[in-house]
């Protein structure tokens, strides 16, 4: 967030209609900035700020505005200006505010759109959420196999304003069909009489429309691209995603794989945190909250099955919420890891032995430490009085640190393999979320314990 | 990973000396494709295939290849083969590779090199981890002031190959300090006779060398850059990070925190999970299972002290686990919310109450549905027999409700407080680790449920 006090800085100048000193404070400001700065001020006054610069800075500028802000401009404004923002702005950010605009004011001003635009906005609308066609752009730049190499820079130069990048170019035939493809970086490179053809690369990266857009962005990610062309499902070239839809899409689906692994249901929010009314933030939290309490109900009733145990040796209460504890912090652990693995790709379901024989040792060697620590401070700090004579203290002992080390193994193992059955079944391994797990290791861990006792001690 | 089968293939035409096959071959793929196909051929072997294409796309496909690949290829290879290929390596890449060779390799190797090239991995290998000045490269184009567009362009025609990118063209003083910036873009748009001071942009983005890589690329995605210039703390451009290193940066960045919001100590292996010794594995996950084992351990001695509430009314510890579930869950949600909000920079600390106000209308909202839940549970499916005669079901109902929406609105808000008051303390949010987050919340909670059944039923 930039520094308010500009702001009535850039008010007062807007008033005295200093407008040299306001221009070279556009001049030396990045767009992103500018939005910044004009998003505290009111619609108005915005409009009045774009209009001194050209008007694709202005379309960029408008562009990193809050989609709120845009809407309510463009709602407000008059016809002309609003359509000649739209017509600066890159195809993708216009689809996006077109979806965000109330009806009647999408109506409004669609047919004053010429007829190719108009199709490209209905387009691009048009494509289901999360695919490379929801998220692509359609102005890219293209070539024909036969056009020389100075002929492709002069038809770059002419083009250029109005394209997304201009770093790839993208080499169709007469169908349309998507053949090649060469960066302008070889394209300055080559020699001005030979032929595009002969300079493109045949083996060009691309996804179909209807993929989804995270396997665009780690195509993206995978091959280093500046931009990565989409097709129809006849392999013609409709659009073309890039590098920083890439970085938008990761970080979604990053937001999107958190949330469900803390048990938050439903899809990423598009308003930030405090825009987003209470209620939608208990809509998204209240199944698994109430899901995962009635499980909490069902280790209620496991050890209401087993009270007497319980009535006769009080001291196991005492050491539940470290059984709890240890199996759900070892059994998050391994989870997180091995989700992490799999997201990353570092890791497939054929891989589940050797996964199972390293979670194995590591599980191993953590129940070492916890069981040790545990027999001991049974052992040793335990007051007898609270000991029925029936029993001895070190069997007790044993029973505990027993069956600590039964639940830091079982719910490590557990946690590294749910996600990988979760993945082999096409379950969205996420989903399998870590509170799920914890309240499941409760469940288990509850069941070891009073088996253990029962096995040592014989009650 | 790709279909090893043709590995065979790519062998018996290496044996039987078909290079032409070979290279159609390898016109067809990208170097990415190529490295995986490679990496399942003994070093041998790739060095013939390498040396099929030219030096660029060699060293292109060498820098996909896995480091421990690349390390055993250039350890074994001759000189004059591992001279060519880090020559034609690019910058960054190339200094990664030698911090992983062996010292007396790369002492055998580094005298080798040209002096520029030398003193260039020497300063490039000696910035801290996760710097700027450490993932950045040199390999990037500048231009001066007085340049005419159309010398520009020559120039960059006799540089490119050598460029890690030329699509952004940074302008410096004699002094070599960073004093503008063009794209490609805008060059080849520009009269051929102007100056590119001219055409330059002034307000150039730059990051310091020692600035951390994860600013460098919030920078990258905020402003959807290509390339980011990296400069000395005298304003000089010293390098450049590139659009696909911010990617890598924030899969790493994000690996890194959510290891730490599952309790997992230490930084993100650059191995992958199954390479990863499982000591190396334990070492990161014993220290916080034992420190929150031991918090556990302090809950059970809460319950010690209360042992003769439970004595009296066992029913009470039949609902403990649904206390903890409903605690550490609500606990979880928030903390994970507000959290994602803050590294999305969506929320900053100066937003507490406004967060606070809006857990708050969540929780209670959350509360509600649990609670009544909980008390007609308890009210309706309760054998009178566990009920001493001296308490009534409908006060212990009301015990176990009322405790239960006490531990959840006070959970969300420990939750979505802690990050917050972290960010302002300049502790890294997602130390604050949700293991830590569940384990303090159940000892809060026990505590707060003897508490209330204290107060509600006088005992």
């Amino acid at each position: 967030m930039k520094n308010p006090i500009l702001v009535p800085e850039i008010r007062g100048l807007l008033k005295k209609k200093r407008f040299s000193i306001l221009k070279s404070f556009l001049d030396d400001h990045h767009e992103k900035e500018i939005a910044e700065y004009l998003g505290m001020l009111r619609p108005q006054e915005i409009w009045k700020v774009l209009e001194l610069v050209d008007i694709y800075r202005r379309a960029e500028i408008f562009s990193y505005l809050d989609m709120d802000i845009q809407v309510e401009m463009i709602s407000r404004s008059l016809r002309k200006n609003a359509l000649e923002l739209l017509m600066g702005m890159s195809h993708d950010d216009r689809a996006d505010l077109f979806q965000h605009l109330e009806k009647e004011v999408a109506d409004r001003l669609l047919p004053m759109l010429p007829a190719g635009e108009r199709s490209d906005v209905i387009r691009l609308t048009s494509y289901a959420e999360e695919t490379a066609g929801a998220i692509m752009t359609t102005d890219y730049a293209t070539l024909l196999e036969d056009d020389t190499v100075e002929g492709a820079i002069r038809k770059i130069r002419k083009e250029a304003p109005s394209k997304e990048t201009i770093y790839y170019l993208y080499v169709t035939n007469e169908a349309g069909r998507l053949i090649g493809f060469v960066s302008l970086r070889n394209l300055i490179l080559a020699k001005p009489k030979r032929r595009v053809g002969e300079v493109m690369k045949r083996d060009v990266i691309y996804i179909f429309v209807d993929d989804d857009q995270e396997k665009a962005a780690q195509m993206i990610e995978e091959y280093d691209l500046i931009a990565l062309p989409v097709v129809d499902p006849n392999e013609r070239l409709v659009g073309i995603i890039t590098h920083d839809d890439a970085l938008d899409i990761i970080r979604e689906e990053e937001t999107e794989d958190l949330e469900k692994l803390m048990a938050i249901s439903g899809g990423v929010e598009e308003k930030s945190y405090l825009d987003v009314p209470a209620f939608i933030h208990f809509k998204k939290r209240v199944f698994w909250v109430i899901v995962l309490g009635m499980l909490g109900l069902v280790a209620g009733i496991i050890i209401q099955k087993f009270k007497y145990i319980l009535e006769s040796l009080i001291i196991l209460t005492f050491y539940m919420p470290l059984l709890n504890a240890a199996g759900g912090n070892t059994g998050s652990q391994s989870a997180t890891v091995v989700l992490r693995a799999i997201a990353l790709k570092e890791l497939f379901p054929r891989d589940i032995l050797s996964v199972i024989k390293k979670e194995f040792i590591v599980s191993a060697l953590l129940c070492i430490c916890l069981g040790l620590i545990t027999y001991f401070r049974v052992l040793f700090f335990t007051s007898e009085s609270i000991i029925p004579s029936t029993f001895s203290l070190g069997n007790i002992a044993i029973v505990i640190s027993l069956a600590l080390s039964i639940q830091v193994v079982w719910a490590t193992l557990f946690g590294a393999v749910i996600p990988i059955i979760a993945t082999k079944l096409r379950i969205d391994p996420a989903l399998v979320s870590n509170p799920a797990l914890t309240t499941l290791v409760d469940i288990i861990g509850i069941s070891i314990y009073f088996a253990v006792a029962m096995l040592v001690l014989g009650i």
